[in-house]
């Protein structure tokens, strides 16, 4: 078994809207020091393989087709043994 | 500048239903290997302060009123100066 933690987040050069909403929330309850909120996903996929390098391919091909959106979105993952 | 990473994530025990919709498409595409997902929020927050125990402590009340829910989400922050 293999748990792949996968972090999903818009690239810098897109707007947040979550983030600014967050933000202006945060500013309302008195947070006046907050500069940027920028909200991101991270996704936990147990996988039941027991080859390193098969759970990578599927991680990555999982990224591409669903997790993540290639033109709006950068992701990055680790992979660990038996979690 | 100081920026909190912040990861909340549902406790364990809390069905996760979004978790279970990404599960299911994962199948639809033929990873049959995937045994469970669990989806997750990762919260970038840049603070003004040069202060880290100020920082700290803003962080711990950010997430305490409004970036976590203490009664299904679990939550723990990375803290970075000049970020």
């Amino acid at each position: 078994m293999y748990k792949a933690t996968i972090n999903v987040q818009l690239k810098s050069s897109v707007l947040d809207p979550q983030g600014s909403a967050v933000k202006g929330s945060l500013h309302s309850l008195g947070f006046e020091e907050v500069e940027n909120v920028r909200i991101g996903k991270t996704i936990q996929v147990w996988l039941d393989t027991g080859d390193a390098a098969a759970a990578r391919k599927q991680v990555e091909e999982m990224c591409q087709k669903l997790l993540a959106n290639p033109v709006i979105e950068n992701y990055d993952y680790q992979l660990e043994e038996g979690a």
